[in-house]
């Protein structure tokens, strides 16, 4: 399902910068460097890139030169390199967008704060918590920006639905339920079946786990009930599916108890329908009422935020598409509020190029929430008994 | 939804006894009256009573004389009457089955234990725990057997699903989420909407709790998180739905959050489809499985349970109509291990029978039990802030 969202929001973006002018860039714009020539390249930042004023595509490698060439050459990148080093050397690269496998996320988002750039980072952030936690340290004693590229936390939608979550009308949050589900299922041969890279359904899918401690603003569990996984058959150590269930404390300290359920081989219905419906969602049941947010992961396509009030039993939809609780009053780069037709990585892209340019993001996703997150689900793979990724940066 | 399920019992008890030889009566056969000339009646104890051989239709009794005589006729009962205690007075009559409205269960059920009789009464048992209470003390003292008709639990599907959750495969329950809802809805104007004859939806709709205590052998909750009604439009004291989130404690101590959720005017979907296929189910997860138990309520019509390994992601469907772990080596009054056509009715009167005769019954629910249903009842009421039903028989 990951794969056709993002076909989506790139035909939605390539759309989009056919229907609207693209702007002139400033003299001064930070030069963008791209590590890996991934497809999700093209969706993630390349065309968020092109409707920014203040940041280009400067250079993008691959461990490949030609590839890295011919990636140049389609996006108008100014350089390509067969070396990741190469670029991480080059003076002139400002920020580093790093979209290899997870299992190299840590060596190369290291180099290039060595380096001195500023550096996105695809999800999941690092194999694991120490990778996290070593990562942040760095970016902190070089100077230099580190986030990780959860996207989705950027868009109006999800504050939309913070904003209803926290209202005050819905009273205290009971528990909830965050799914994502490939259904055509994760190709086979793909990275994300690959233990050494850091594969996983819980990594590639730290989505879920997102959704849930987004909508709680919550830190590590309180308690691990279970976790329960189906493994590759190809590979024990990876998780084709991973069933959590965990309790998390709210801000004022109640107990919420959380399924998170990923699955990159989701079974079909009676084995013959994919489940395309079931697009990555969380439902909150508060004591007043019971929110979902469909497509959580992907909002600029399509999404809602339904809320039922138990009291009555009505249901009213919710969209938000632009400005909203986080962006209303937010002077962006392209005016007030943004752009409806933005995409959850352009909104991303917003914030990332005000950090680096010194200027308080709307919305950040800071090192700490990183490192939290990867706690989790260290948490999750030694609750399932399956081996936490990666290895300890210390013992290197 | 219980209407047409009831309506459906009546026809596959109807088609049962067509194709099925009725039993010759013995001699001594117990003699049965009924309280209340209620539609129920039929399905819950007319239908089963006619493939019993040890018991018989005696006389039935409604405070209108009229209605009596044409429901005596209609079922071959011998004796009719226009009045409930005139039954009682029937020194003839050594069974008692209740069928009044909730709210005068306990009034009838009181004076039939006085005047010696043993009883069935429909469930919700009283109107709330302490007249239960008052009820067991009573029976005791009278050395009389009383038990409310929680018909459901002596069909063979509903041990067959205990057996699957206590069978060591699939390791401790984390969850569970029962579900009864009517759609179409209660009509208007029935009894159930009336809150002095102790109606509400958490009355009504006693199976879903009853699903949720019968899986998790519990007593009272450990907590009640929330419990939210949906207020009736014309009594707010009557819940027209209820959402009710507690902590049970499972048989080892380890606690299970439970989602108990019932509705008697669950909306249609898109406002035009009735949604049929919503019978009265629960699906309780454990660490290794979720296992899911479609048509609880009613299983001799069409029942399964679905156990899907999470391990696997493979769904292994049971189903039983006779005999069973409960039942398999249990000589009936019709033969070992009963018959497939039997209606919950009709596995919950052998048991009764066999009470009333001093044998062992292969189940029973027993005086305690009750109780503790009814005190999650008057919780839930609390919790949800509207009151509990009926008043205190010691006050009276």
């Amino acid at each position: 399902m990951a794969l056709v969202l993002q076909s989506a929001t790139f035909l939605h973006q390539y759309l989009g910068s056919l229907l609207h002018s693209l702007p002139n860039k400033s003299g001064t714009a930070l030069k963008l460097g791209v590590l890996s020539s991934a497809q999700i390249n093209a969706a993630s930042i390349i065309h968020p890139i092109e409707t920014h004023p203040d940041v280009i595509l400067y250079s993008i490698a691959s461990r490949d030169a030609s590839t890295a060439a011919k990636a140049a050459k389609q996006y108008h990148f100014a350089k390509s390199s067969g070396s990741y080093q190469e670029l991480l050397d080059d003076p002139e690269v400002d920020i580093v967008f790093i979209s290899t496998p997870n299992g190299l996320h840590y060596e190369w988002a290291s180099k290039a704060i060595q380096a001195g750039k500023h550096v996105l980072c695809e999800k999941p952030f690092t194999s694991n918590a120490s990778e996290a936690r070593a990562l942040i340290e760095q970016a902190e004693k070089k100077g230099v920006v580190i986030e990780e590229a959860f996207h989705w936390q950027f868009h109006p939608a999800a504050h939309a639905f913070r904003q209803i979550l926290e209202s005050g009308h819905h009273g205290k949050i009971l528990r909830t339920e965050a799914v994502m589900t490939a259904s055509p299922g994760v190709p086979k041969g793909d990275i994300r079946w690959q233990y050494d890279l850091a594969g996983g359904s819980a990594m590639d899918m730290t989505y879920a786990l997102s959704f849930t401690r987004y909508a709680l603003r919550a830190q590590r569990p309180q308690a691990v009930h279970s976790v329960t996984a189906r493994k590759s058959g190809s590979d024990p150590r990876v998780d084709e599916a991973m069933y959590s269930y965990l309790t998390f404390a709210d801000p004022s300290g109640h107990e919420v108890h959380s399924r998170i359920y990923t699955d990159m081989a989701r079974k079909w219905v009676g084995g013959v329908v994919p489940r395309l419906w079931e697009l990555p969602s969380i439902e909150v049941e508060t004591e007043k009422s019971i929110i979902f947010f469909y497509n959580a992961m992907m909002p600029h396509l399509y999404h809602y935020i339904a809320v039922t009030d138990k009291t009555t039993g009505k249901t009213q939809y919710h969209r938000q598409y632009s400005g909203g609780p986080l962006w209303g009053n937010v002077m962006t780069s392209r005016g007030k509020g943004g752009n409806s037709h933005w995409s959850t990585y352009r909104w991303q892209l917003e914030a990332f190029v005000d950090a680096v340019r010194g200027k308080t993001p709307a919305y950040w996703v800071s090192g700490e929430e990183s490192i939290w997150q990867m706690e989790c689900i260290d948490m999750m793979y030694q609750a399932a008994g399956l081996p936490v990724r990666g290895g300890d940066p210390e013992k290197r």
